[in-house]
């Protein structure tokens, strides 16, 4: 058994120190080969681990699991276990990898089970029921408050009371590696009436979000305490914003065309137990809380972030560099307050962090601040600059955990901007 | 063959004449006899038609159908078919259900099929992958805009630009017949900090909604010249909402947990076929909208609305009467509008209108407009009255339109508030 957080531990597999994917993160997947059909994954170094293939060779022997329960096209029947299971799949595929491992036969067939990565295609792991994106970085909501409202008194009266969030649109989430038009929509020249055309304020937004791994009945609330329960893993979120539009159209009810023509998450699910090394405390929160929404522990993860743009036929720069664990409000916290009312959750919900800003100008998650409102340039390579994004741009989000030598990450959350349809 | 709207025509099946659900309706829904799964089904007066038995008898030979159509929990596949064969379908039904039908073996096979209604339980019709409300009625925005903004002018600038919108939560909607528990939240006494409990503004929202029909891909927008092409049909729909969580969290990105505890939806989707009788101008659009926005025709219905509110153990009491035909912005306006961007819809998709209020004090479709923001007291029968819903209070919505002595209606949308949990 490999339970807990073993940074010595090895694998048979062998794979780049500083992959994002050593023995100690396996995560979780769905990918196709070719023409064959989706199925659930998991993932080595550069190897992705067929989990059907596995399951078929009785890889998984003395674990409760249903006969075809990875032959889906997305991992939400797995999620649906439960942890209790989940988190066994994992530990055994972990003791299956080890430089000690006891699964000799399933050793010898690794050629039938580990499948190189360039030869598969990587899909939405999750079908995604809901998705909700909240606004919980206290230094994001103030550089946005700052610019639009009142630099003395940016966050709005309810900002530390509760963690703001609004729902977004879920079948526009698409996996990493995929491209979208510019969005056209409703732009207000602040000098006349408003006239339809391409964005010209085209931003991304890094963010992380989590995937509901437990359901709820309509009517109940999860305790805090227990919230950690309902959280199955983490993915990298880029929450694509055309600002303009967002900007004309918001009030009063909120973001809607200027987000919803495209969000791209990362292909692999970091499992919470996974993620464990990395668990820290969040910021003090004054004022207090409200009692459903203070919990006792660390709930913040130290996770290193940053966003690389490509220019079309150039290389990528990093934009910006900054770390999940400044978020004011936890997972947790989240969790509590959007299920307090009674609404219901669904296993593959996504619930994304809202953006991920830190505290100095190099770890802005958005170009809206690094750009200050487009009055500044944000250099990249080769002497190109952005103030927002141009046609060709490919936005890159990457981020890892770091402890003991290993570390723990993600892949890459990637997409590219095309021109407008 | 029955394709267009003959009031004249007569079934073989007795209902009384006033019935939402004549001959010349025929909506689609979602059914289950007892322990038996769940089949898709139709309904006539009140008799409800079991469409996979139907489909067994060779009902609908000549007809593209696959051969298990029916026999699925939602009417997803049914409507994936197309408007090409949905719309052929509805109308074999109608010629079998004709006083003059020629499918004799089938009329006499009948009670094989038909059903009375109060031996089934009816289920939500479709998988909504997501919800959109919109917010189209003048009269509502003006109403809310006195109330909280600025009563010389209430309309924000964008509001006549534009049909306003926000996403909402997909999974906890629920169809006819439910209830829930009032919803707790964190609301904010004028006088001090916010304080955590069941909320004490529960109100109703009148609203209209349409069902998705054709799915587009991402970064597709629809001409709003062939939009209806994408609407399958229409259902009540009532928005709950909790005034006072909504007032203290909405800032700046909109409804949250005021309203995401529960929406109610009708059982029946009555087709946009069925309601062409109907079809009526809108209101004038001043200023002009933008082209895309801009189609020749009549778009509004002219379908007869009220909500009835039914305090425990007693009768209910109609508090309001107004019309869909009000709406400022039209269905294939939202329609074009959510586009627009490439935002990629898919069947089963509901969009909602938004509270529909009419020009008159007693065609107001929320309690926050009837009690006036809880200044004045609503009359119901028997001397009670509301400003807004006690706990054991029945809400139900009614729709219909009515043309040369047929009325085609939606049947009850209908739920119950519960004391909070």
């Amino acid at each position: 058994m490999h339970a807990s957080f073993e940074p010595k531990l090895r694998s048979w597999v062998s794979y780049q120190e500083d992959t994002d994917f050593p023995i100690q993160n396996i995560p979780f997947g769905v990918a196709s080969n070719g023409a064959e059909t989706k199925c659930c994954v998991s993932r080595i170094g550069n190897y992705v681990i067929d989990l059907a293939k596995l399951h078929m060779l009785d890889a998984f022997n003395g674990i409760l699991l249903p006969p075809r329960i990875f032959d889906h096209d997305s991992l939400n029947p797995f999620i649906a276990l439960g942890k209790e299971i989940t988190s066994i799949v994992r530990m055994r595929l972990i003791n299956i990898l080890a430089l000690d491992s006891p699964h000799h036969d399933l050793k010898r067939a690794s050629n039938e089970w580990l499948i190189p990565i360039e030869s598969v295609i990587l899909h939405l792991p999750v079908e995604i029921g809901d998705y909700t994106d909240f606004y919980s970085s206290i230094e994001h909501a103030t550089n946005v408050g700052t610019m639009f409202r009142d630099a003395s008194n940016p966050l709005l009266p309810n900002w530390k009371h509760l963690p703001v969030g609004y729902h977004g649109r879920a079948s526009s989430i698409f996996v990493s590696g995929h491209s979208f038009p510019r969005p056209k929509g409703q732009l207000k020249p602040d000098d006349g009436p408003p006239i339809f055309g391409p964005s010209t304020q085209m931003d991304f937004e890094l963010e992380m979000g989590f995937i509901v791994g437990k359901q709820t009945n309509p009517g109940e609330s999860v305790p805090i305490a227990k919230a950690e329960n309902y959280i199955f893993g983490l993915a990298l979120f880029n929450d694509w914003s055309a600002r303009d539009i967002q900007k004309w159209e918001y009030v009063p009810l909120g973001p809607f065309l200027g987000k919803n023509f495209a969000s791209t998450v990362s292909p692999w699910i970091v499992t919470l137990e996974a993620l464990e090394p990395f668990r820290t405390a969040g910021p003090h929160q004054d004022p207090e809380v409200l009692p459903y929404l203070k919990a006792e522990g660390h709930f913040n993860y130290d996770i290193e972030l940053e966003v690389a743009i490509q220019p079309e036929n150039s290389a990528p720069s990093v934009v910006s560099r900054t770390n999940f664990k400044y978020m004011y409000w936890s997972m947790v916290q989240q969790l509590a307050h959007h299920t307090v009312n009674g609404c219901n959750i669904r296993i593959g919900d996504l619930y994304a962090s809202g953006t991920i800003s830190g505290p100095t100008p190099d770890s802005l998650g958005s170009l809206l601040e690094l750009s200050w409102k487009g009055t500044r340039e944000v250099s990249l390579a080769q002497g190109e600059t952005r103030k927002f994004l141009k046609d060709g741009d490919t936005v890159i989000l990457k981020g890892r955990g770091k402890k003991e030598g290993v570390s723990i990450g993600f892949g890459e959350c990637s997409a590219k901007l095309l021109p407008p349809n």
